[in-house]
C-alpha cells in the first residue's frame, strides 16, 4: 500500500448550467442524497473541499436545510461522523465562484476537469490522473446533475475525464454511484 | 483490457434483519434512491439479480411502487434504460429465499458473501473475490442497510468481504456508494 497522502483534489456538483434530456440548457433541483453521499465518498478519499453549485437562492437555502440538521444541534450530536462528511460543503452560485474559492486558498488557479458519460477524443483517464494528482497541484473535478453538464462547461474545462466502463455496454450510473467510483480509482490504495 | 464476461454474481440488499445505532435487530424502511442506484450500478457491471429483501408487507409494495413506473406505461416510454436496469430487481422476504431463487436457476446453491465497514479477520479480499468470480460459479453479495447486517447473517456467510479503505480513516460511505465501489474493484477492466 503506497503512503496515503491528501491530494489536492476539489468536488463540484453542479445544477447550472446543466442539459434536460432535450438538450436545453436548465437549473436542475438539489437531491438531498447527493450532498449525503458525495461529501462522505470525499471525506473517506481525502477530498479537500465539494462545492455545491446553483445560482438559485431557494435552492441554496434548500441545501443549507437538508444539511443543517447533521452540522449542528441534535443531528450531529447523533451522528458525529455525518457532520465531519458535511462540513466539506460550500454553497456556491457558479463554478468562477468555486474557481475563485480555491485561488483564495493560495496555491493558484485549479485545473478543472468535467466527467461526463460519454467518449471524447482526447479525454483524460482515470489512470493518468491519478497520476496528476502526486504533484499537489489544485484540481477543480466537476460532475453535473440531470442528463449532464453543459457543452460549454465541457468545451471550457482544461481535461474531460474518460467516462467510467464497467462490465457491460450500459453505463447509466447515478452521480452519486460515479462519484464514489471515480474517487475510488483515482485514490483507492495502490493493492487494491 | 481483458475480455468481457458477465460474472454469476447476485446482489442482495438486506432490510431485515439489521441493527440499529444501539445494535438491536429491527426492520429499515425501503429507500428508493438504493434500489434505483444499486439496480443501475449492477446493470453497469453485469450483475444478474438484485434482491430486495424485506418481510414487511407495505415496504414490499413501496418498493413495487417505487420501481413500476420506471418498467412499464409513461415511465419506461420516457427512460427506457432506467427499465431495464430495475429489471434485475426481485422483491422477495428473506435472504433464504433469495438462495432458494438463484438455486432454482440450476447452478447450485451460492455461496454468500456479507460486506461490512468494519474489519473481520480472516476476510476475503477485494482482489482475492475478484478472481474466485471468474470460476462462474453463482455467488449472492450481501449489503445491509441502516447500521448493518446482523451478527448472525455475518457469522452464517460463507465469505466476509473486507471493507472498502479510501485515502483516510474515515469509512461512512452510503450503502449506495459502497456497492458502486466493490462492483468497480470486482468487475472493472484490467487496465483502469
Amino acid at each position: 500500500m503506497e503512503t496515503s497522502y491528501r491530494p489536492n483534489l476539489h468536488l463540484a456538483l453542479v445544477h447550472y448550467p446543466v442539459i434536460n434530456k432535450n438538450g436545453d440548457i436548465i437549473p436542475s433541483a438539489i437531491t438531498g442524497l447527493d450532498l449525503h453521499d458525495m461529501a462522505r465518498a470525499g471525506k473517506t478519499y481525502g477530498v479537500r473541499s465539494f462545492y455545491v453549485l446553483t445560482p438559485l437562492k431557494d435552492q441554496q437555502i434548500l441545501a443549507e436545510r437538508l444539511t443543517a440538521h447533521w452540522k449542528a444541534g441534535a443531528g450531529a450530536a447523533y451522528n458525529p461522523v455525518r457532520r465531519e462528511a458535511l462540513e466539506l460543503i460550500h454553497i456556491r452560485n457558479s463554478i468562477s465562484e468555486a474557481v475563485a474559492h480555491i485561488r483564495s486558498m493560495g496555491e493558484g488557479d485549479p485545473k478543472t476537469l468535467v466527467t461526463c458519460a460519454r467518449d471524447h477524443q482526447g479525454s483524460l483517464s482515470h489512470a493518468r490522473f491519478r497520476d496528476m494528482l502526486k504533484n499537489g497541484l489544485p484540481y477543480l473535478l466537476m460532475f453535473g446533475t440531470a442528463w449532464g453538464l453543459s457543452p460549454e462547461v465541457i468545451a471550457g474545462a482544461d481535461y474531460i475525464l474518460e467516462p467510467i466502463k464497467g462490465n457491460t455496454e450500459y453505463n447509466h450510473l447515478s452521480v452519486r454511484s460515479a462519484a464514489s467510483i471515480i474517487l475510488d480509482r483515482l485514490l483507492r490504495p495502490e493493492m487494491v
